[in-house]
């Protein structure tokens, strides 16, 4: 019994979604269907690509992950499927699965080409339900990833968001932006060793050594700072601002039960500075 | 393993779709269950219709489609069930049902009254937990539909969206507003024969046979002008406004990557006409 | 095939239910995951606590549900489960199971300290994931409780809504109000007998027999009076107020098309009143 995962920016008020369900449970009836999220906000690749780079390495490695942020549809961009070892990936080829394929070992990919696992009307304006899902449908039951179409190597990737590891300080940017208002920035992962913080690989590149005693760093953020890196929200007082390693590894601005992206008006792309002692 | 599927207008903040949802597995552990929309807007038994005729055809046919908007809880509004080959509907007898029978070839219908398929105890408010997922748990689970109730063939229809077929132009109206602001129109279906577009029937109505060049017609709405049948967005530039074929086979008004709702300050009901040349 | 109902405040945008599914389905493949809400006001933890409270009862008894509205995350606050007759219940211990523990005729409960059934990395923020989620599948995939930590009593548990028996009236306050805008009130239960309404026990409290006609009852709340306990929507005329009894037992104030939360700018927590003529 395999997983389905869907990612979408369809929202839940209209049957978009539901229409995928049917033609995913028409093509593979024994499929687990597992929503990540449909409130993607519209066209906003990015954001989608860091959803399924934070939910997708939960899941069974044999598990397909659907998604559909797809505002090239009927247009020349192409249709693929994605094969790593944390599981397969469908959708349009924007760059959605950039964070995904930036963590993988290896991977090898499709263009969706072959029409024997197309629906038999495809629509112009609705390829997550005539093109997309019967792709995921079918790997799911079982079809092999070579068999959906032609082999590619070309993947259409979006720009790794930039950190830069400087001496005693690390330029990142805000990444990601949560439904609490926490600012899940670029620098990372970041893993606790005793009260100590140290820098290891994300998103597939080459880190330094580096080792600093959380209390001393300090985090420069739309012209504030915060002192210290916590272990979580309780650390500090309501209302404060905190920085933390976030779920995925990630150093995150919060706020102790508020928003922190409303606090300091911060934006998606915004520089942020992690500064530490040099050892 | 059979599949129900849910529509309500109640929301997803409540646990009142859960209630439903522990109602259904404890009298078909088996069942799937597949939301369509929880998000219709309150008592909208208009847009509810659409998106059941929208997503219910992509399910598998021995599918029960459980939908309730139910403005008129309690009265004497009768609660029905209706088969047809594309799937058992359950809901209130108030019009939800309406696009799906008017597509459908026969049909048979009975009201739930008979008590043994209600829950023990049934209030007089939330019928949707005592009487209407009852009824969808025992027809997933094989109970014939004769046995829910008493035959009926006078179920409430809303009236069907205007469409008609004049010399050169035809009139409807907007059927539907998506997640995205796109208009759904009356006019359809439409099908794509090469750069041509071929009307076809649609909601069971008997249409002339016309078939025009695409790029020639022009179609009037909210006092615009917008030229030309396109396959997709990506076939104008951004911010523009784009007829195309909607993905249940309507005449759509879209904007490329925007809300053509907004652009427009469109309403559901608002007269659409599309121009084409004639033969 | 065993239920796991969730209910969280982590809203449906961001990958965080995803990643709890993901966990969950890679301890107990075969678990049914259904959703109760995931709308829950961020931190509200007595909101969350009245929809456990009307849904669960309605699952089957060996239904897991795992419940994370966590404001104390990654603090001294404990991790537990809970077993009652209707079902195990799984979260932090900060009154999430307080409605549900006051109508459970016996439970017991553990803290989750047996870090066997934690994920191999906790993160400080997202217990949800890394601990409740685990704990939750392994009771579902046949674990016993017992086994996931160590035995507890002593449950935080939040205040019991007000509700004082006088003579000719019962004073309560606004328990909930949900997404129609019904106010839902802690007076109750109360039941139908014939055109009579009964008060019966609710919340685990001894209540003194009273029986009133419903139609000279009146309910008391924001300065305004509503006069008569109705049984339906369908009994007041469009746009009026009316009381009647909920889904879930209780005093109930909606408006008829509306939103009675609106009309009375009521706020949870403000006082109700009921009077009824004295036998």
């Amino acid at each position: 019994m395999a997983i389905i995962t869907l990612t979408t920016d369809f929202g839940t008020v209209d049957g978009y979604v539901g229409a995928m369900r049917g033609v995913l449970l028409s093509i593979d009836p024994q499929a687990r269907l597992v929503d990540l999220s449909h409130e993607i906000p519209a066209q906003d690749v990015r954001r989608a690509a860091f959803v399924l780079y934070a939910a997708t390495p939960f899941f069974p490695s044999d598990t397909v992950h659907l998604a559909v942020i797809d505002p090239g549809v009927g247009t020349e961009r192409r249709a693929i499927a994605v094969e790593t070892p944390d599981g397969c990936f469908v959708g349009p080829d924007n760059g959605l699965f950039t964070y995904v394929i930036a963590e993988a070992e290896e991977w090898r990919a499709v263009t969706l080409v072959n029409s024997r696992y197309h629906s038999s009307q495809v629509s112009e304006t609705f390829h997550g339900r005539d093109l997309f899902a019967p792709a995921a449908a079918h790997l799911s039951a079982g079809v092999d990833l070579l068999a959906l179409g032609e082999p590619i190597d070309d993947l259409v990737r979006l720009p790794l968001p930039r950190m830069d590891v400087r001496q005693g300080y690390i330029e990142g940017q805000i990444l990601y932006t949560d439904h609490f208002g926490n600012l899940v920035t670029s620098i990372g992962r970041l893993e606790w060793r005793g009260d100590g913080l140290a820098l290891t690989s994300a998103l597939g590149r080459r880190i330094p050594p580096i080792r600093f005693p959380a209390s001393q760093a300090r985090v420069e953020v739309s012209s504030r700072e915060v002192r210290g890196v916590r272990k979580t929200y309780g650390d500090v007082s309501k209302g404060c601002l905190v920085a933390l390693i976030g779920s995925s590894g990630f150093l995150e601005i919060g706020k102790r039960q508020g928003s922190a992206m409303e606090e300091l008006d911060a934006r998606v792309g915004a520089p942020v500075t992690l500064h530490f002692p040099e050892a």
